[in-house]
């Protein structure tokens, strides 16, 4: 007998059939004597529905009342999944985040996991009852509802089977596994049976849409077995392992791009040391992000200092930099039409020529690079938005990725 | 400064544009100084989609799990409402029945409350917030969601008061106030300024939809002052009163009518007073509602027995009378075309010319009365169902409601 988190995205949950059909699969783990607990998220589209009624009323502001309408999403498919188990009798029970509690911090709209209290889900499984979890959503020590940010229920499904020392952590999506780029853009995208949970945070972070950022790390720090797979085909997904566990030669697992940031870059800032130390602190206190950095090395007493935000956050930015510093420089130019493209691999700082090989690639395609981040697991370059998807092409036959492989 | 429940219904939250409408009137009576608490139904169409997925999976089944489906509509709007409120300066927050919490007891689908701690209410009002709502639902002792069935944010807001000794509960609806007949049946209908809580009682169990019966019942008990008002016009609606507010004399205060019920008859039913413990027996522990019984008067060994159900109840009513039980009968006669026709007045007791005046209408018409029942305050007749609305327009006539009038 083993102890195992089902978790089932959107798409897995869109409708009563599909519903019925996740309903088997969880059956199936039943029947064969292992304690399941479910996650699930909001059917596929309501969570959009919701968050924009609440975007007509107050923008994008994430307050405790944006936390209370969102969450209902989940709510919904916890009772209509525990429903659809006892028609096919399996013994099912909701779960609400206030009901278990999994308490988080108070960040609306974001909230971290702070502590979860198995007892609920010991008390269901010595019943013989599923328990069904509304992912996505937690309780503040106040008493207030959270969410999770957007993926949230991958986090839910992680942090649970942290708490129950689960065997296995399966996290059922609309994709069959984590690939070395998006099907999509390469055609000849392979699926990985493996990956590390770095590699895996790294592609997580650079755009990766299979698996939210912060459940990765959660699965990372609390050493849960993680398998990605799909709700809708029988086959073998992704199982993300501790590095130990991979054969010890450097590889590179995947090659991934995102357009949702914009570039900055000032012109001729001066008084350098202060003017960066008061850049960076103005935009953290107005709780803003940023991601590349860089500065041209500069004989003069001026500088040009460049960084990529998120496109959503430009006005903010753009105010925060114009009205509320006393920052001296000549000129901000503004770059929306801009795309990261990173290639992630574990061994990448034990190799150089990694890196290389991506210069050179891009290079040859006459893509000339804006900016070039480095990390122990990942190169990532800026490149303008309309050459991204050519470039994710070559470089992923210039890796050797466009054969089938194993590790 | 009073203390003042205001209820919106699903039609006044049904979009975005009519929360913001609703908002205002509630900044109108916090601007007059008032201690305002707002209850809140679904948006218009929110809870049929929810129990719309319910049924694909468990028919009518109302368990727990098709409370905590349903109940997310209110939480929704509650929200909503919250944010909408803060938008224009005035400080609001939701309250979920779990937070309050308002207890009820275990009927998944229509539970009753038992029991509201008033302390969140006070501490909201104490720091000058608002309080939303979510309304139609509670929690068990075992920490599980309830609904109190359609309507049942009428009783939320009405129970609310009572816990909190409100001086007013306004009920905002689609309606202007209560009517002696429904206007799209009778468009001379007449609004009513006034009306007791019995005569409210019996309008709404008899097929007014203005109001959830069971709201009517609460207010009584607790002697909740409660208002019937337009969200859309600005208009005096109607007030319910204690009788003896209202000027001593008898009235009708209008007629109603619902078909929502069938008529069943057994034919030559044997062993007549065992026969009637049976069947009633029977259809209690099926959890099935009587209304009107009569049978006729007989000489001979067997009776013929009719009553009315729910038409959604038929199949199960027909079951358990034709396998459950050894009753004794020849023909069970289903008639599911069938309308009760309702009288609703004050002083009907003591003036037996209104039920006489209603009989001499109807037979003016031609149209035969299949079943009477009179009660304190109200004279009911089944009639087929064709002739139903006519019936109303001609009995509105009648008794004189065609005029606008004064109490």
């Amino acid at each position: 007998m083993a102890r195992i988190v089902q978790k089932f995205g959107g798409t897995s949950v869109a409708d009563i059939a599909r519903l019925e059909k996740v309903s088997l699969k969880i059956k199936k783990e039943v029947d064969a004597g292992h304690q399941v607990a479910v996650v699930v998220s909001a059917m596929a589209g309501e969570t959009n529905r919701l968050v924009g009624y609440a975007q007509s009323l107050a923008g994008n502001a994430k307050s405790s009342e944006y936390d209370v309408i969102i969450a209902a999403g989940e709510q919904v498919t916890s009772g209509l999944l525990a429903l659809a188990l006892s028609q096919i009798g399996i013994p099912a029970r909701s779960l609400l985040s206030w009901q278990i509690p999994i308490l988080t911090d108070l960040v609306h709209g974001s909230a971290r996991i702070e502590q979860i209290d198995p007892q609920q889900l010991e008390e269901c499984w010595s019943k013989g009852i599923v328990p069904i979890i509304a992912g996505f959503q937690g309780l503040t020590k106040q008493g207030r509802l959270t969410t999770l940010g957007r993926g949230g229920s991958d986090t839910t499904a992680v942090a649970i089977a942290a708490a129950v020392q689960a065997d296995r952590c399966d996290i059922y999506t609309d994709v069959t596994g984590v690939y070395t780029a998006d099907p999509r853009i390469v055609p000849k995208a392979q699926k990985l049976k493996e990956i590390t949970y770095e590699e895996m945070f790294e592609l997580a972070a650079q755009g990766a849409k299979v698996l939210q950022t912060r459940s990765v790390e959660t699965a990372m720090t609390y050493q849960v077995h993680v398998r990605v797979l799909s709700s809708f085909y029988d086959e073998p997904g992704t199982e993300i392992v501790p590095e130990k566990m991979l054969n010890d030669f450097i590889h590179v697992s995947g090659i991934t791009y995102r357009n949702d940031e914009a570039r900055i870059t000032l012109k001729n800032v001066r008084n350098q040391t202060q003017a960066i130390a008061d850049i960076f602190e103005t935009l953290a206190n107005a709780d803003i992000h940023i991601d590349m950095v860089v500065q041209n090395v500069s004989l003069e007493d001026s500088i040009d200092l460049t960084f990529t935000i998120l496109k959503g956050e430009i006005p903010r930015v753009v105010e925060a930099l114009q009205e509320k510093t006393k920052i001296l420089y000549d000129d901000l130019i503004l770059d929306p039409n801009i795309a990261k493209i990173t290639v992630v691999g574990v061994g990448l700082q034990r190799r150089l020529g990694i890196a290389s090989l991506m210069f050179k690639t891009l290079a040859g395609l006459g893509i000339p690079l804006q900016v070039i981040s480095c990390s122990a697991i990942k190169v990532s370059v800026l490149v303008d938005e309309s050459v991204a998807e050519e470039a994710v092409r070559v470089l992923h036959s210039a890796y050797g990725l466009d054969k089938e492989f194993e590790f």
